[in-house]
């Protein structure tokens, strides 16, 4: 029967029970009806009671914890203290949604008074007040490589309740069992608070149905928004798609990303060792399936340059079996790694034959080897497909004779989440120059650190130029990640009691 | 020659001087070069010495005031007292972004220090700060309807220059003196304030070769945004061009509006031939050539809701002559009043017959008449068409046998930049449903007025859902216009010496 599928646990390559059931066309179209049934009321409840829901699953989700971080870790191959971090994140997230619509300011309020005889370009000097809404009802694709904190209970969907807007989310198919656990969780909470059930909705997908589920979700005409994270691919289709509606939606993908690090001379020089266990450990962390994992390594070639890339090489090649998410996220690494290590003047640790032996099976344990590609600036600009991202445990060192060349071999770096440079207090000129350029080209510059690890926080920016996202202006995490799901109103001379509660005298802030 | 081009005074049909010459594609790249060159400096200048830069434009303008309204009313027709007032406000809005750079909180800095022994989901604890920076060149392609508001120094390049971004004007090719003149102004308060002349360049366009110059801006690889007030066509065209580009650029497109006007029953007993002055003051405002024009008029068929409308259509047809942009706003104009008109069920004062003689001409003064089309909620339901906007002096009345169909009949109607209400104290019950319903559909509701007249003011949304605008999220007029053109940017341990000023100690403000 085609739509019923398993989980893969990828640490052997074989099914797990149950079996799950993909949600039919006539799910997905009930789950938008629904969703948008409830907006009406849902949309306009006061922040504090949409904190509520937001606190209460909090709690529902930390019944549920260890079930929850067990099912992910045999269904994502993530080790469970990982999980555990990533659960922390999660109902820390919810919570903090929770604060943030509970304070209220988020919606911006702007209020202008009647302005009498002002300046003429204020004419007519009606009264205008605006404040952010909500879309309506939101559909969430989440991550395979963040089961927990970009899955059912993740950003996406937090932000979006927070927000007002109804959630509909699409089931991942390689973590079914975790998504059903949080979904149930979530579902309670909204029956707890007394909401109407179509708040949030979750509809699991897998095997032949998959991609259908997918399509009519973003297709539905009462769905109104689309948060996505995941393949550079998979959210641009989905982009496309919301764009040929008869009313287009915005889509809010989180792509992929090939995260430049720069490493400066002097601090080469002064803490090599340091700097290729730091990345090592970047790079290798959950197998390499972070957005923010770093891909490509700008270093001088010079001697301790050298040093730090084959030092990064022997601990890559060292690290051979790496468990993956799945077999579509193993089979898609193998092939960008082989691309780019077939690229003119690449070399590869382990050589390209050790990867080769790597070759993809259908059956076994999902696991993939380490790999250091290198290559010349020169190198770097001449082959596109460097500057693509690849998924997984493999990073591009790219050998640059001097900082200048290493800020022009910069420029063919595409939009990126995030760009580092490492440098010692020495070097703070070069520094500025490459943080300029970095800051040009991705959401977030890091200073003396690694780009894995996203602080969930007002001051974070998780988002970047194209092809990173599609959507530069936003973030998918911290209190700004609210705002994409919600548009102003303006209100021009609405009598008090019409208006909105946040624009009511005593309420709204001078715009 | 086809390079060059005169404009038409629409008065009298005829061209008149001097001969402009449309930019060639070579200038086109070049003003990308410069802009990007400019950006360099222009883009981290502090906000104070921008702010000296719009205000030394309204001074510029200023100085060129009168040369400025009189050319602009020989090529649009628009009425000298008409764009006075829209002169006025020009400048008003460059001193407001002036005001607002200057005061410098529009970046919206957000710091968080580092958080030590701090919920889990905040680890790791950086130090992480945000703030908006500029996108890059942003080419702006202006409006027909408002030569000074929404034209060469507008709205956008006035918000554009204001966060960083050099901007690159198009040419309108129906007003080419009344651009150069401003753009004379522009440039010289560049040079006044000794900046590079990258930051604001004019490309007149008009002829043969005009759609090449707004297809090789919008493909300019260095111009970064696009601000667009215009057709449905044009902004559509724009948006799919800027999409097609290897790395796709936004564009913030304000396109058609119809406007819809609801007349509550207790409103129009009271005080209907108020109403059908207001109205019919509004429609006509311009020759109806505003993106606030109210478009179609939701009345019950009763004895009040009759009165005004025939009080209408006699106000209407006594416009036979109301003077229009170009031939080309006045042949779309009656081509969808003709479309409209011939939909089965609808009437039409004047008689269709009496529209088809005031034909398009090829020469002679380029007038239209105005005209009051009718139906019924029905009918409205059954025509798509009539959910258009029609860009001239015409208005549809839709009947309705009362408040419910009246509701009703508002689900027909498409996203637009208002939505007006009509009530009278009595009726708050049924004016609060007519404004949910409207402000689901609409960026401003307007309570007991017309939707022309745009305050600019922090408190105003210039936008609304599609087709009205292409990013409901944005406004075209206001304080948060300005970020359209930035992107937030995170920096993630970086040391105060390497920050951009907002974000150092003291500077500011807690997220």
């Amino acid at each position: 029967m085609s739509a019923s599928f398993r989980a893969v646990d990828p640490r052997t390559g074989e099914e797990v029970d149950p079996v799950f059931v993909c949600a039919t066309p006539e799910e997905v179209g009930a789950a938008g009806e629904r969703a948008w049934r409830a907006f009406g009321r849902f949309g306009s409840l006061p922040g504090g009671e949409r904190a509520m829901l937001l606190d209460a699953m909090a709690r529902e989700l930390e019944e549920v914890e260890r079930e929850l971080v067990t099912r992910a870790s045999l269904e994502t191959g993530l080790a469970v203290e990982r999980l555990e971090r990533e659960f922390a994140r999660t109902v820390f997230t919810l919570r903090m949604y929770a604060e943030i619509v509970r304070e209220g300011s988020w919606v911006r309020a702007a209020i202008d008074r009647p302005a009498r005889g002002a300046a003429p370009g204020t004419i007519p000097g009606h009264d205008v007040r605006r404040m952010l809404a909500p879309l309506g009802p939101v559909a969430v694709f989440g991550a395979s490589n963040f089961p927990l904190a970009y899955g059912v209970a993740g950003g996406d969907t937090a932000s979006a309740l927070a927000a007002g807007c109804p959630v509909i989310v699409k089931g991942h198919p390689s973590h079914p069992g975790t998504g059903a656990i949080a979904a149930g969780a979530l579902a309670r909470a909204v029956e707890t608070r007394g909401l109407d059930d179509g708040v949030f909705s979750y509809l699991p997908s897998g095997g032949a149905g998959e991609m259908e589920v997918g399509a009519l979700l973003v297709g539905h005409p009462l769905v109104r928004a689309v948060g996505f994270t995941g393949s550079f691919r998979g959210g641009m289709a989905l982009d496309e798609a919301a764009r040929r509606r008869s009313v287009p939606i915005p889509v809010f993908a989180e792509m992929g990303s090939t995260n430049p690090v720069c490493v400066l001379p002097e601090a080469a020089r002064e803490r090599g060792a340091e700097i290729e266990q730091l990345l090592a450990g970047s790079i290798l962390d959950s197998s390499g399936q972070q957005c923010t994992c770093p891909g490509i390594v700008f270093v001088l070639d010079d001697a301790p340059g050298r040093k730090i890339a084959s030092g990064l090489g022997a601990r890559l090649e060292a690290a051979r079996e790496n468990v993956m998410l799945s077999r579509r996220v193993r089979d898609g690494y193998w092939k960008r790694a082989q691309e780019c290590a077939g690229v003119a003047g690449v070399s590869c640790t382990p050589s390209l034959e050790a990867f080769a032996r790597a070759q993809p099976a259908a059956s076994g344990p999902v696991v993939a080897p380490a790999g250091l590609l290198e290559t010349t600036a020169a190198g770097f600009g001449a082959a596109p497909t460097l500057r693509e991202e690849v998924f997984g445990p493999a990073a591009l060192v790219v050998w640059c004779a001097d900082v200048d060349e290493m800020l022009a071999a910069l420029g063919g770096v595409v939009g990126s989440l995030t760009g580092t440079v490492i440098a010692s207090a020495q070097e703070n000129g070069a520094a500025g120059r490459v943080l300029s350029s970095l800051s040009a080209r991705a959401g977030r510059v890091v200073f003396n650190g690694v780009p894995t690890g996203v602080r969930v926080a007002a001051g974070m920016v998780h988002g970047g130029p194209y092809p990173a996202t599609n959507r530069p202006e936003s973030t998918a995490v911290g209190a700004f990640a609210l705002e994409r799901w919600a548009r102003p109103v303006c209100f021009q001379n609405v009598p008090q009691g019409m208006l909105p509660a946040g624009l009511r005298e005593g309420a709204g802030e001078k715009g």
